[in-house]
């Protein structure tokens, strides 16, 4: 069974939590991308390296031991900070904000750069999979119960350029403690890539609801 | 047809420009681990913040106009250091570090943190798509063609801890433009996570070899 953490913060922390570290991580965010594409000379670069490990020297003085978990607060709002495909401490995650109609539907809109680079100007068609992994997963346990990925199979119908993409999915049908959800990222002329998904509710989570919380 | 560029640096250079870069974005890839795991009081984190926008503008005062793109050297060495999975000026990328056996199978060795994190201590499922797609594709094309993904179907057998993991794949056979290949991950205790995939030679490269280049 999984440790899904108690974080004691009301909402209005929560919020001013996530203004801190989400502008925090924004910085962080932007430094990977510069860390691709600057062509600055190399003494530039070392000083400014030395820079980074002074700056993650000071964040180290009081820090976790190992990574983030998952954290719900009491109005079960959740709290997936180092996730990495949303978590909003982490610097490596678009991140992907995920909109939930309630329904069995989602959708998300995500603006990927430098650092979701595959074939030339590309999406890698691995980010492709993780975004697509984690919305159909989210969308088959959203408000309902506890799923981990079973199978995916995902079909790339063309390439995706980087940039501005719309990323959805929906619930197929349940069967028993399986969800089968279907989902797709779309570029400006259409859809670029297919997923369909098989999610599992683990032996330890059934009947317990969704363990995750309500929202990212 | 995508473009893969050339880059007029000779092996001694390019080994020079990995260990200057390499070291570099290892630095940004220890803070995005600090920034999901700090717990400093706010006084602090916001100078530190401040520290990292400047670095962010230094580096940007000379840099590329869009992503890294895929760049290949005289000797046929590739310089895909942009890229998602493998970049070595990808701070977002774990990185993964790829051996070939020449004869169509490969693996590696990678150790995620807390940046690849999805259910609580366990690598995001979306996580082991991206690190598999990279690898099934790569030995796909390694010293033979360029291939792009078709589809991708990824089988969860268990749970993938955090930590220090093997990813591996082999060439299952050809069929004239598509190339099948199998994978997967495992932990110390075994295969946790099973990948197929096809891979598509497309139009403009067929005939052509392998326009990524030989090496990381």
């Amino acid at each position: 069974m999984l440790h899904f953490a108690q974080e004691d913060v009301d909402d209005a922390e929560l919020e001013r939590l996530r203004g801190l570290y989400g502008s925090f991580t924004d910085a962080v965010r932007d430094l990977v991308d510069a860390t691709i594409r600057t062509e600055v000379d190399e003494d530039t670069l070392r000083a400014v390296q030395g820079e980074i490990e002074a700056a993650t020297a000071r964040l180290r003085t009081k820090q976790l031991d190992g990574p983030y978990g998952v954290r719900v607060t009491p109005t079960g709002k959740s709290m997936a900070w180092g996730n990495a495909a949303v978590g909003l401490r982490n610097a490596a995650a678009p991140p992907m904000v995920i909109n939930h109609d309630g329904k069995g539907s989602s959708w998300a809109q995500v603006d990927l750069g430098a650092a979701y680079e595959g074939p030339p100007g590309l999406v890698h068609g691995g980010v492709a999979a993780l975004l697509l992994d984690h919305i159909l997963g989210e969308t088959g346990s959203f408000g309902r119960r506890t799923n981990l990925t079973g199978t995916i199979e995902i079909k790339f119908l063309r390439a995706t350029p980087l940039g501005r993409l719309r990323v959805e999915a929906r619930i197929d049908r349940d069967e028993q403690y399986k969800t089968f959800v279907v989902g797709s990222i779309s570029d400006a002329e259409g859809v670029t890539v297919e997923a369909r998904g098989v999610f599992i509710v683990p032996k330890w989570a059934r009947g317990k609801g969704n363990l995750w919380g309500s929202e990212q």
